[in-house]
C-alpha cells in the first residue's frame, strides 16, 4: 500500500509522463489516414499543444502542493489518465466513422500482428520506472533531475540507430547544446552533488535514459509504420495496454487502500484537472510522434521546462538565477541551429 | 603610491592585459612583409601560441600567490613589460635588416600621418583603467568576472561594425554561445549576485567591454591597414606609446615609491617570469591581429581561461564544478560551429 504525494522532482523536469508512467504515446486528431506528409502547419499545432499542455503540468503540481496537502494514489491517477485517453480516442473515432464510414485504416479490429508490438513501450517505462526506486540509493533528487538530461542525448542517439534518420552535424552541436543548455538551466548550488555520483549511479542513469528514449523511438516507430492508418485505433490500443499495465500496479502497489477507501480516495478537484492534463499532454506527445517526431517532442519538452520556469516568477514569486538564463539563451541558440541546420535535401 | 598585489580576478578570465593594461599589441614574427594571405599554418602556430601564453599567465599568478606576498609596484611592471616587448621587436627587426637589408616596409622610420593612430588603443585601454576603479563601487569582483564576458558580445559587434568582416549567422550563434559557455564556466554558488547589478554597473560594464572591444578592433584596424608594412615596426611604435602611458602612470601613482625603494622593488624571478609572460603574450596577441583577427584572439583567450582551470586542478588540486563542464562543452561546440559556420565565398 503506497499512498504518495506527487513528487518533488516532477516539477522541474516535466517529460509528459510524470503522473501517467506507461503513457508514451496517443493522438486524438481528426486526420487519422493522412499519408506522410503532413502539413507545416499541423506539426506546429501539435507542438506548441504540447509544449503548453507540458509547462501548464509542472505549474499545476507546484499549485495543488500549495493548495493544500491532500493524498491520492498515484496508481490509480495513473490508471484514469489512459482510461481517459481512451475515452477520448474512442469519442473521435466515433466521428470519423460516423462522417466518413469504417474503412480498413479506421476499424477498431486489429490483427495480432499489427498489436504484437503495443504493450513493448509500457514494459519499457514500467522497468524504467521500477529503476527508478533503486537508483535512489546511489543520488539523490536533485542529481536525478541533473542526469535526467541524459535523455536528451540517449533520443537523439536512438533516433538515429533505430529510425535511421539523419541529422545534420549542426543539429548534432544543437542537440548537445540542448542537453547542455536544459542542465545549465536547472543548476542550483548543490548540483555540484551529481559529480559525487558512484559508477553504479551513472550506469543506473544511463540504462534508464536508454530505456526512456528506446521507448519514445519504439512508439514513434510503431505509430509511423503504417502512416495511413487511423491515429485514433492506434492511440486506443497503446492506451489498452496503458490501462492493464496500470491495473497491476494498483493490485500490487494499492489494493488495500483502494478497497478500504475507494479508488478515488484523496481526489481533489485539483487531482482532476491534472489528470485530464496529463491525459491531453500524452495525446499531443502522441500526435507529435505522427505527424511530427522524438527530436520535435524533446524540444518542445525542453522549452516547457523554461516556460514553466518563467510562468512561475509570475505565479509563484520564484526567483531566476544567472544560470537559468544562460542555460536558456543556450538552449534558444540550440532551437535555432536544428531550424537551420536542416540536412541537405538527399533525405 | 599604491604597491598591490596581483588582483584576484586576473586569475579567472586571463584577457592577455591583466598585467600591462596598454598592451594590447604586437608582433615579432620573421615574415613582417606578408600580402594579405597568410597561410593556415602561419595562423595556427599564433593562435597556439597565445592560447598557450594566456593560461600560462593566470597560472603564473596563481603560483606567484603561493610562492610568497612579495608586492611590486603594477606600473613598474607595466612598464618593463612594453619595454621588454619594444626591445623583442627592435631585435627581431635587426635580423630582418641584416638578412633583407632596409626597405620602404621594414624602416623604423615613420610618418606623422602613419604614426598619429598609434596612441589611440592605449588610450582607450587607459580610460577602461580608470572606469575599472570606478565600477567596484557596484559590483563587486567576482560579479565583475561576469561582466566581463560582455567583451565577447562587444568584440564581434564591433568587429562587424568597423572592420566591415562579416560572420554568418551560425558564427554569430557560435559567438552568442561562447559568450555563455564561458560565463557558465565561471558560475559559482554566490554568481546570482549579478542579477541584483544596479543601473550604473550594467552601463558602465557595456561601456567598458564597448572599450576593450573598440581597442581591440582599433589595433586590428591598425595593423591591417598596411598588409606589406613589418610587423615589427608597427608594434614598436604601439609599445612606445605603451611605454610613455605606463611612465605618466608610474609618476602619478607610484612616483615616491620608485624614488625611495626603487624601481625594482619586491620583484623576485617569478615576476620576471610574469613579465617575460606577458610580453610575450602581447606580441602574440598582436601576430593574431596581424595574420588572423579579434574573432580568433577572443576564442583563443577563452579556450585558454578552460585550459587554465584543468591545468589548476593537477597543478592546485583545484575543483571543476558542474557548470565547468557545461560551459565547457558549449565553448567546444561553440569553436566548432565557428569553424563549420564559415561564410559562403562572397567573403
Amino acid at each position: 500500500m503506497e499512498y504518495r504525494k506527487v513528487k518533488d522532482q516532477d516539477i522541474e523536469s516535466p517529460d509528459g509522463r510524470s503522473l501517467s508512467s506507461t503513457a508514451a504515446s496517443s493522438t486524438l486528431g481528426d486526420a487519422g489516414g493522412l499519408k506522410g506528409k503532413h502539413s507545416w502547419k499541423q506539426k506546429s499545432i501539435v507542438t506548441v499543444a504540447l509544449t503548453l499542455l507540458t509547462s501548464s503540468q509542472a505549474i499545476l503540481i507546484v499549485w495543488s502542493k500549495r493548495a493544500g496537502k491532500y493524498e491520492y494514489s498515484v496508481t490509480t491517477a495513473n490508471f484514469s489518465v489512459e482510461a481517459l485517453k481512451c475515452l477520448l480516442s474512442l469519442v473521435a473515432l466515433y466521428r470519423t466513422w460516423n462522417s466518413q464510414g469504417v474503412t480498413e485504416d479506421n476499424r477498431l479490429s486489429t490483427s495480432l500482428d499489427e498489436v504484437s508490438v503495443y504493450p513493448i513501450p509500457a514494459v519499457l517505462y514500467m522497468v524504467k520506472n521500477l529503476l527508478q526506486y533503486y537508483i535512489f540509493a546511489y543520488v539523490d533528487a536533485p542529481a536525478y533531475q541533473i542526469l535526467k538530461n541524459l535523455n536528451i542525448i540517449s533520443t537523439g542517439v536512438l533516433y538515429r540507430i533505430i529510425l535511421k534518420k539523419k541529422l545534420s552535424e549542426i543539429q548534432w552541436a544543437a542537440f548537445i547544446l540542448l542537453c547542455a543548455g536544459c542542465t545549465t538551466a536547472q543548476l542550483n548550488p548543490s548540483s555540484d552533488h551529481v559529480l559525487q555520483t558512484p559508477l553504479q549511479g551513472w550506469m543506473m542513469a544511463i540504462v534508464m535514459a536508454l530505456l526512456s528514449g528506446f521507448a519514445g523511438v519504439y512508439t514513434e516507430a510503431i505509430i509511423k509504420k503504417r502512416p495511413s492508418r487511423n491515429i485514433n485505433v492506434q492511440n486506443f490500443w497503446l492506451y489498452i495496454f496503458g490501462m492493464i499495465f496500470n491495473l497491476v500496479a494498483i493490485c500490487v502497489q494499492d489494493f488495500d487502500a483502494v478497497m478500504n477507501k475507494g479508488f478515488f480516495h484523496g481526489y481533489s478537484f485539483i487531482t482532476f484537472l491534472m489528470i485530464l492534463n496529463h491525459a491531453l499532454s500524452g495525446i499531443a506527445v502522441s500526435m507529435v510522434m505522427k505527424y511530427a517526431d522524438n527530436i520535435v517532442k524533446v524540444y518542445s519538452t525542453s522549452v516547457a521546462m523554461l516556460l514553466t520556469a518563467i510562468v512561475s516568477v509570475f505565479l509563484f514569486g520564484f526567483h531566476l538565477s544567472l544560470a537559468f538564463f544562460l542555460g536558456s539563451t543556450v538552449v534558444s541558440v540550440s532551437v535555432y541551429l536544428h531550424s537551420v541546420g536542416k540536412p541537405q535535401p538527399q533525405k
